[in-house]
Order: C-alpha cells, then structure tokens, then sequence
C-alpha cells in the first residue's frame, strides 16, 4: 500500500515515497500518503510536506487524537531526521521501512540520542521494489539534465 | 521578539517557546511564532506544532518561497531533532538561540550527520532570560501535579 503512495508521488513528479499508518488495535489504516501530498497540509512548506508528516497529520485527524500510541507507520523510504523526530514526538509504536537510506536516514545515522521516546523500527522490508521506484526517479532527473 | 513570542505561548499553558525569522538581505522579520501556535497549521498535530515549525511556515507564506536561504531564525530554545532537520531542509542560513536543551537539542545531541545543509549555529543568546521562562512554567506544572 506505502509503494502504491509512492508511485502516486512519481505521477506528479514528487519524489516517490509513500507511507500508510495502521492502528495496531484496530489492525485498522488511518492513513495513507505520499511525498508533497497536500490533503490538510497546504500552509505547510513543501519542503516539509514528507511522507511521513503528511501520514501522521492524516492518522491524528483520523483518530481524533493528537498522539499515536499504538500505531504502526510503515514507510517506503528510512525516514530522515525531521520525520523520525516527528514519528517520536507522535508516540507511533513501530516503524517499519523499505529501502535504507544511508546519507540522509535517521536510522543510518544514529539520532536515538535526544529523543523521549524511540519506536522500534525493522528496515530492509520489500527494499527492492522501494529503492527501485527511487532510482528511476532520480536517473530521470539526471538524464533531463544531461539532455539539456 | 522572539521572547515575547514565548510568552504568549505562556499565556496558553503551551510550553512557552518563540521563534522569529528575519530576511538577511532586507532584514525584514518575515516570521514571529510560538509553540502551538495555530495560524496556518491547524492541521498538523499538536506535539509537531513547534514554534519554529509554525515560523517556518509563515516565513516560507510570507516570502511566497519554499525555501529560506537568507534568512536568520531567532529562537529561546535550541531546536529539536525535528525543528533543526526542517530548518535545514528550507535552507536556513543561520540559527540563534538562547536556552540550551541539554537531553532533547538537536546541536548538544549531535545531529549534523545526514542533514544536507547545516546553517551556522549561535547558542546560549539572553540564555538566562530564555530559560527562566522554561523553568517556571514547568516548576508549575510540578506544582499542580504535587497539589493533587
């Protein structure tokens, strides 16, 4: 469901990463969105607007509830700093990701420090079909450059 | 400003934090934020409703620009993981701040790792002033928990 977000992303030529929040409880998903997704976000800067935070901003609106204990967020993309930071203050139980993102992950490059409350997070999930989308995406990118 | 800004959070009961951002080039302020601060962002749930979040926002609505480079951010508290992470994403150029945040500042934990621009950092500006304001409000916090 995060790669069908994510290929969402690549039809408005937005990074392709996608997220879906599942309620452990209910095993119900309260939200699913991908990069620069603009439902409820608009104001916020596009630079910002992550997978992630669009996905969690969904899930609190959903649940009529500013924290998500007992959440799962389950993400195409190793969430960079911002957003792990984010997935923390929200109190989202587990984090479970696609493709390792080794410059700019906040897994790859140890932020636990700093932070109240850390999910348990399981990576490498399906990282193939994830990394893949991101590789043609930013080949695209280059050859565009290359051509002009 | 940025001080006065922190107050009004005060004045909410939000845990009183203020962000200002000031354009280099005109030095006009194009930002004054609070914590929980809701102009623009009533969307985005309340743990991630930082005074710097909400300060970018209006800066990047008010320079009509999703990026910041330029422009200086003025805060009482040294930002979090997820507040230096945004701020580095739009691009800001330079960071001021007054209370140091020992266990949750993303400078003191050492988060320049995977972040892809690292605006220049001054801490500890009116420090005393900045903290003050932290400490009573949680002293109170204390307090009524004790009276209960």
């Amino acid at each position: 469901m995060a790669i069908n977000e994510a290929q969402k992303a690549l039809q408005k030529e937005a990074i392709p990463v996608g997220a879906v929040i599942v309620d452990g409880a209910s095993q119900r998903v309260v939200a699913r969105a991908h990069n620069e997704g603009v439902e409820d976000l608009t104001a916020l800067p596009l630079p910002l607007r992550h997978a992630e935070i669009v996905a969690l901003t969904q899930a609190s609106i959903s649940l009529c509830c500013p924290r998500l204990d007992g959440c799962d967020l389950y993400t195409t993309l190793e969430p960079c700093h911002m957003c792990f930071a984010a997935i923390s203050l929200m109190r989202v139980r587990r984090v479970v990701f696609g493709a390792y993102s080794p410059q700019q992950g906040a897994i790859s490059n140890g932020t636990n420090v700093g932070l109240n409350s850390v999910p348990s997070v399981i990576g490498g999930i399906m990282e193939d079909e994830c990394g893949e989308l991101l590789k043609a995406f930013f080949k695209g990118k280059r050859d565009q450059h290359t051509s002009l």
